[in-house]
């Protein structure tokens, strides 16, 4: 271990300088901490109604954070990009009407005070993980802050991106897997699971996992969300959507409530199971 | 589902057209069962107390299956590269001695016949998934045969590898995934779990994991088995070394046998949980 | 080709609908006409002396145009970060020492004005290549943009992601391939030279080549670039240092200005061949 | 330099140990000599007549070497697996017709012998680059061979894999890039013209480019093959079709005899252009 530490290229990111996890607070609610997160709600808020019908029932079925994108990265400059402050203004309504914390994405600098004003969370997403100035300046904030992991990023890479965000002196960074780019083409990115063990060893950061872009397919969300948890991860970010089919966005990829709510009963039991048992040690 | 059946180039293989899962037996052990099933075992058979001893400790430990390479495909010409039969016949001494039934790994059809006097289930290696001639030969076998996934293949690649396995008249075909190769670094491939669903939802065949190949790091098997388990995987394969520091071959990436026990364990009570709850269905 | 017009997703980019090449006038220079393009210098401004001297040196040995970053996305905060502003004053200079025009990377919507003031051509790189507000501003200037593709960007997301500048108003773009993430490790990068006429099929736009961040050693750069102007490449960027074992970023991939002279003494016969024959039409 | 030789996995292959480069002789005539080679002919032998007219076609344009396959390694066991032996017949008559030394693909080392009464060159296919009983077999003969490397391989193991075939006492092996798989679909696969520098620093031994299977397209054949032989290739394998539309196997990626001539007036320019330049001495 030695010979790592000396070359690690990360400081406050890294396990072996503190080795204590660090468990994220978001008002109450802990990310990093014994239970396992679940972040819920549509890829974009549509409109005043559909966030808030979403995050009642998922609030009800049990998740712990809503999520809902206002500003949107899309491929194409013809794609919805998103309602912009007025979708914020209805994500932080649906909040408060459910006492459930929100998260949503922040894209430029510019708009970054004032998104702050309607989040709990910020969420830098993929596409800019090695956006450098955008990471310094979420680090001046003291909001926690979802750092995804880039589409063609290494672990390492990732861990020195979240060091940009520690370095600027907030230390409230969840890492997010939600897929790489790989040959593979039956599901939309390939999921990398490994990510939750490596990160767990490499660094003492709570690590999420995002199935539904991970996987493309709400068919393959259920079970890659088990086997998150069960590899170890702190929590999920779930797309779910009253009515997939004419979601604006990622309508493919996203869960009913119906369905949400039969996993959540799954994870319950997981969850359960897996404070029971204790921890594997490893040679070498 | 009437376009994608119309598309799909396999037929035997197909869940579409065979909706039934299929279940392998290999003697009184089902793979593809309720229960997930346990192969374990050196990575190459050493000598005769070498796997001996880990058949003996990985069946008192709840392992259903042995495994040992005799013939191993190894990039170097000069690395080790098996006992050969003399390998196949240690290993098939200490199946019987422990009551396991035993895999080994097939390179070519000069040696078909002979190692199927040995072992109860054959296995291609990821190497050899598009060595048609030697697909072809199994096939024409009544030996159970795991077919591992390709670094470089597709799903759809895979299945159609296995369709030609199954079209020689062969139906007792287990697909294991055994990671992919990517980018990342961290890991010496990627354990592609997203498989498990995907290869569930397009074919009845069963599928299991190799999380030492996957990820090639002993220190983060243990987790990557459990998301596996909790994936859906139809069962495990794993390397388990008395001393993986002077192993032969694949060392890093091998359990103890105190490691594999404590793995057991997690995963008993996993299983356990998996059988007390209902499936999630989807939309779509 | 109708069936595929349908679907092209992006338009303004799109040769289908522009049938003729675009030409991106930079003063008198032209990129995108019969002779290829070169474009020299340092990866980082370090200083005033440093920047003149490789100046002067590739304007004698034939550059057309001086590159030199002065705003670097490093992977690691603790990385040499640019002199920022000052680099751009030295870089002004000595692209007026020595009449050719210069390009820089802008990072961010902050500093656009700014950086617009001292360069004649912004680059937008291969981690911004979706940072979609910036390219937003980019295509609100009149400057030419050099736009890098990602390391993980199909050659469908680099358009559009052309397209988003396009359709602010801004025609003046080049695209520049510039190598992408794979698993293979000999080279920094795997520089995609069937990204050329691939380009040069879909798309009117220019499109130039880094083999220095392509491959990220400086021993295979000359024979990338002779293949990348053979491909019908309409210009090539490369990385030039008068001492590349102390440069602050990227030395194992400069080329010295001796080698640098050695490979345009070379292109200049190939691309008096390439203007001697024929395009070869083809079926289908 | 020194600290590298020490980790070089391979002997025989590498250049530090044998650093002048080797010449394969087929014939009269030689790869790896000042002249590329180019092997032109069709995927598969359709019939008597198909093969004869496209040698004489190619043969009179300028090819060098009669490619044909008889033994088809097919993703799908329903797809069109070769003629056999009968097409070797007639591939040899075409090439005894012609003049023209031939090459066709060997899967297994059942039919190996028979072959070798057929053909001038061996090919051993990406498939089988790793099938190691298969590589020591032809290793056991004189034939020349070509190597392909495969969909997922680096360089490294490419290398390996003909130190299996040297090691056996060949000394008369080609390697071939022909694409790698990587996550870009619009190409079949990302032909990876690095490898041809790279392989020339590393191995002795000669490299040719396969540009019809490494894009997959027929409109970009021409493009990267006048690429790979700017970067050095010593020749290149190309398929050619009569009627591409109606091919049994790789339409989509062969050259029409127009198109192929055409290509051949072009490539001879950029020959003898390349003969009159010195070489490019690089540091480090």
């Amino acid at each position: 271990m030695t010979a790592r530490s000396v070359q690690c290229p990360y400081k406050l990111a890294s396990r072996m300088l503190h080795p204590d996890s660090t468990v994220v607070q978001v008002g109450r609610l802990a990310i990093g901490g014994s239970t396992p997160v679940v972040i819920a709600g549509p890829c974009s808020v549509e409109n005043r109604d559909q966030i808030l019908d979403i995050a009642q029932r998922v609030q009800k079925l049990g998740a712990h954070m809503l999520r809902g994108g206002a500003f949107k990265p899309r491929s194409s400059p013809y794609s919805f990009q998103g309602l912009g402050e007025t979708g914020l203004q209805f994500l932080a309504e649906a909040g408060q009407a459910t006492g459930l914390p929100v998260v949503s994405e922040v894209m430029d600098i510019e708009n970054l005070s004032m998104i702050c004003e309607y989040v709990d969370v910020l969420q830098i997403g993929a596409r800019n993980m090695q956006n450098y100035p955008l990471l310094k300046a979420v680090g001046k904030t003291t909001k926690p802050v979802i750092l995804k992991r880039g589409l063609a990023a290494t672990i390492e890479e990732w861990l020195l991106s979240a060091e940009y965000i520690l370095n600027e002196g907030n230390p409230n960074v969840v890492l997010c897997e939600r897929g790489i780019r790989t040959f593979e083409t039956s599901t939309r990115n390939t999921l990398d699971l490994n990510a939750v063990p490596v990160v767990k060893e490499l660094s003492h950061l709570p690590i999420i996992v995002d199935p539904s872009h991970g996987t493309g397919v709400a068919r393959y969300v259920s079970a890659m969300s088990l086997a998150a948890v069960a590899a170890g991860a702190d929590g999920l970010m779930l797309e779910v959507h009253t009515s997939p089919e004419t979601a604006l966005s990622d309508g493919p990829q996203s869960l009913t409530p119906d369905e949400f709510g039969l996993l959540m009963s799954r994870m319950e039991t997981l969850v359960s199971w897996a404070n029971t048992v204790e921890e594997v040690p490893v040679h070498g």
